[in-house]
């Protein structure tokens, strides 16, 4: 198979977007990573999208996306994961190039959310859970968190202002990111005073409704390498299910699905944890980055709160973990935050990052993960 | 790039299933297929599915669907372009094992209409179209299709009745298959006088809302050689968008995107189109057939609807379109649509099509499209 290099990034300001629509807001973002790239030509466009349909009455976004972007008859397709959908896309992108039936394509992720009601995001967020058995008996994703952190707290003695602290480390960073949601600071007491919104968790835990777009330009090595710029490779790529019930799971608070997709993409890239610099993962709820750093083994099961604490995954800790703010402050268009991640990452491996760059930056992860973690995507990227 | 196979296919009697939800229909489905393919060991799951959140409420059929075929911790992964999600589950999953990433792929499509009323169902097909001109505007495929057929009456002169042996000619294919939802003969007579749906389209124009899946196993022809069973490649694949509004093309019954499409199907199969012995495509509406013969190059562009009444695509015709009854008699789910046609070229080449069958036949070519032909994907199998 071909190596796969990422030539172009693109990504503007999240947030409440209300004057712009999902084909706006995709437009112009990927107008920025082709501008990027340098390039013209492109074969194929894959898009994370968790739910258009639900969302903005949307679906087809594999016409309306090249129509808008002016590229007709490009083809283009739709992945979905739910909160993943965007981690999806690259890996399918990556797939498209690696089989050698595509030499340049176009990587995006886009969500609008801010249409509808909070009643309706709150239902359309929900079909990632498992509608029978969790949705139509009133889980919503804060309440399905909620209980993760309880058993967590309950078994490894995780306190609140461990939880607190995740959020204090992810506002830090994204203060220094100027295209983030919420770029400002907040502290413990701050979140512990918060809206409560499913104890233990207050509304400072939990990652905002955001409208959002980010996409890439994937090419093969080769062709990278003949067109003379700067490149970061995706050395590796896994994917892995997990049952979509909580009440499936063996463990409450571990998620399994993640081992296992980042076992998949350090084996294909020949690392191992402790060769990467950065990590950006998926902090949808406080809670999920602390059982996400366990799931990827860089705290042992249940340590990973005090971490928090000591500073391991801060701007200057051994692991640096959401420099680029997170979904907590950076916000989360849900099948954008995949795409993101990989955005945020190539730019930290580029030394573009600003008053956030992990100095010396080689190589980085990014963990994305759908529902309860019902479905992950882990990729390694390596600077050249 | 690997040579890719398909060594098992799998299909229940469609309908309306009000007994069976989109877990329980896409999981009998699957296990069919697998028990056809006799492999026992799985790499990763493409499904197609249109828009399980509006039709159910459910997304992230990513997670959903491993866990009830228990299968979870494979990789699972929903794309997602209208009605012809199918199709392209078909093309990813072809792209995963030429690839090299992975080597036994089951790709699925499924859909579960019938759990919401006529309009919800209604609004929810209206979103493969382009929502902020045409679906706000009150416009539904009915009513666009009727414009598509006005326009082509208006300058070829088609008349209503070439319309109708489309029908007539589908239901007397799905007599013959006893998986189709409605497996009965109609006459010229019986459309021309069914309820008037959006004139010039009677109801017996339009294919069906149906619950539905179908399933396929494809693996590498290395790995399908090694186990020694019958098989059939997959020859080619293509994929193509044009402008998602209908409003917006140059011509308003042309299907530019299939011609595209067919043109890259075939040319990586290395044949023409006469080398082609059957055809399954895409006949939402009774028009749209005979816009799709013309793009396929079957009949120069105008001539479609007296082709039809001559006879050229019956069953025992030059060029046999639709053996398996099509969406107009078999029913058409429609993220299930674009595999079940791969399904019908499969048992046609493998000779297992009973009443249907057409004698010698070694290739097939599989249309489907999404929307008014927004997006459309076209694959070539070979009998081996």
């Amino acid at each position: 198979m071909r190596d796969v290099a990422i030539i172009g990034v693109g990504m503007t300001k999240w947030g409440e977007l209300w004057e712009k629509s999902l084909r706006t807001n995709f437009t112009e973002t990927a107008l920025l990573a082709l501008d990027d790239a340098g390039v013209d030509h492109l074969d194929s466009i894959v898009v994370g999208c968790m739910s258009s349909g639900l969302f903005t009455g949307q679906e087809h976004l594999g016409s309306l996306l090249p129509d808008y972007l002016a590229r007709i008859p490009v083809p283009a397709t739709r992945v979905e994961s739910a909160c993943c959908s965007g981690g999806l896309a690259l890996r399918h992108g990556l797939m498209e190039i690696a089989s050698g039936l595509n030499d340049i394509v176009l990587v995006g992720g886009v969500e609008k959310m801010t249409d509808v009601t909070g009643c309706e995001a709150t239902f359309a967020l929900g079909t990632a859970a498992d509608q029978e058995y969790e949705g139509y008996h009133g889980a919503t994703f804060p309440a399905l968190y909620a209980m993760m952190a309880v058993d967590h707290m309950h078994r490894y003695g995780t306190t609140r202002e461990h939880l607190a602290m995740v959020a204090v480390k992810n506002h830090a960073n994204g203060s220094k990111n100027p295209l983030a949601q919420f770029p400002f600071k907040v502290t413990v007491e701050q979140v512990l005073s918060s809206v409560l919104v499913a104890d233990p968790l207050h509304i400072l835990d939990c990652s905002p409704i955001t409208d959002g777009a980010a996409c890439l330009v994937l090419t093969s090595v080769e062709t990278a390498r003949n067109l003379k710029k700067p490149f970061v490779r995706v050395a590796g790529t896994g994917h892995a299910s997990d049952t979509i019930a909580l009440s499936s799971r063996r463990d409450l608070s571990w998620i399994e699905s993640t081992k296992i997709a980042a076992a998949k993409a350090l084996a294909m890239a020949g690392r191992t944890i402790d060769d990467v610099d950065l990590f950006e993962v998926h902090d949808c709820f406080t809670i999920a980055e602390i059982m996400i750093m366990e799931a990827l083994g860089l705290v042992p099961k249940g340590h990973g709160g005090p971490a928090v604490a000591e500073g391991l995954t801060a701007l200057t800790g051994k692991y640096p973990v959401n420099p680029s703010g997170g979904l907590k402050a950076k916000g989360h268009p849900v099948g954008a935050t995949g795409v993101a991640q990989a955005v945020e990452i190539v730019k930290q491996l580029r030394g573009e990052a600003g008053e956030r760059q992990i100095k010396g930056a080689r190589r980085g992860l990014a963990q994305n993960m759908g529902g309860t973690g019902g479905s992950s995507v882990v990729h390694v990227f390596e600077a050249e």
